[in-house]
């Protein structure tokens, strides 16, 4: 099963951040996070109720440690915020989508939930792996942040044993810098080198790659490598 | 698509019913029912943001109005409640397996949800036709009101066009009267007979009857009965 952290980007209500510890606590999560939170006092206390453990037990972190710390990181986002990042090229996934793509996986995500303004911004969803989005009505399609984390925290609880460990980001990223420099060795063009690694991310997020796939991928391209650097090569066919 | 409405049973705190109405809106939903609730002032609308309309147009009626105007009657609970009332014989649904359910059907179902201190009463949720519990931690089992219909929400939201008529309130309850008569008619003793109609409105209920399944039922019953006043009739084999 893998390690589920809950991390509220800057929220700015205390009421809030006490009924997503309560959320959380009712689907057998225990892992805060908190970036650089408002002040939290008597009424986020109230509104915990029972999970005044899980809001004392949070852990506050920069959005650096969270991402040096985390083996995959999931961004929510509104219903809105799909036209703003088509550039992106990235696929969105319910609640229930990301279960799937995490059942079975160890390791450690993060899932990150913006500030109730103005959700999350473009570069911290950008360097998520998977965009996760509540399907929600046109109408009215802004949810208030602890509901966010309750419907989540519901479609992720029960999440059987997992059977494989996840890459870690470390590892993820090593590949992905491989995959840059290949990317160079085949003279992909400059301007298209950001947008195509971006993708090769978004996939990989959501494949939640193992370990031993990565290491198998970083062996394709050595092999792909050495073809390059041998044209004539006594391997070759 | 069902019509389907959300009853809140004697809520107690105001911002509950507006957190209430903004996430049924969220997720397409605008019949809020309120049975003798909690006066509603400046925090209901301010927690309702966006869902003003939602709270406006709530209606007020008494639990028997609810009971008469609707085909369907879910009662939802937390699985605390469960061991009180094993005796009922009611099989408990998720939210997903009342989607189930619910998907293809057309008529009116209302989804009841309790006070915040002790949920519905025994009796009120014997009298319903389907049991809902979101399933839960063990260790705080309790969720906030608005959590609670935020998660059914979203579990019901997007239900396909119906293809079906959902038979009616009064339709099954004729059918059952039907049923007691006919238990009475072939001895059921009469000690069992309450829970044994318990036991039918539940099956009733969870199978969301047609118009049509009604009516062969009935027929059902009435051939039975002939051929219990007629033990050489004619149509006898």
């Amino acid at each position: 099963m893998p390690e589920i952290s809950i991390v509220l980007v800057e929220p700015l209500y205390e009421g809030n951040v006490g009924f997503v510890a309560r959320a959380m606590k009712n689907f057998g999560f225990t892992r805060l996070v908190l970036v650089d939170p408002c002040a939290l006092g008597d009424e986020a206390f109230a509104r915990a109720s029972h999970a005044r453990d899980v809001l004392e037990g949070a852990v506050r972190m920069s959005l650096e440690e969270v991402y040096a710390g985390s083996d995959l990181v999931v961004a929510t986002t509104g219903e809105l915020s799909k036209s703003v990042c088509t550039s992106m090229r990235m696929p969105y996934f319910t609640p229930a989508e990301i279960r799937t793509i995490l059942e079975e996986a160890e390791g450690s995500v993060s899932i990150l939930f913006g500030r109730e303004n103005w959700g999350l911004n473009n570069e911290e969803v950008s360097r998520a792996d998977l965009i996760c989005t509540i399907p929600t009505s046109e109408i009215y399609p802004i949810m208030n942040l602890s509901h966010a984390v309750a419907v989540v925290c519901h479609d992720l609880a029960h999440l059987p044993r997992g059977t494989y460990r996840l890459a870690g980001k470390t590892e993820r990223e090593s590949l992905i810098e491989h995959f840059g420099q290949f990317l160079e060795r085949i003279e992909h063009p400059d301007y298209k080198r950001a947008n195509t690694l971006l993708m090769m991310r978004r996939i990989f997020g959501r494949t939640a790659l193992t370990t031993r796939e990565v290491s198998t991928l970083h062996g394709l391209l050595r092999r792909a490598e050495w073809h390059l650097d041998h044209p004539d090569g006594e391997e070759g066919q």
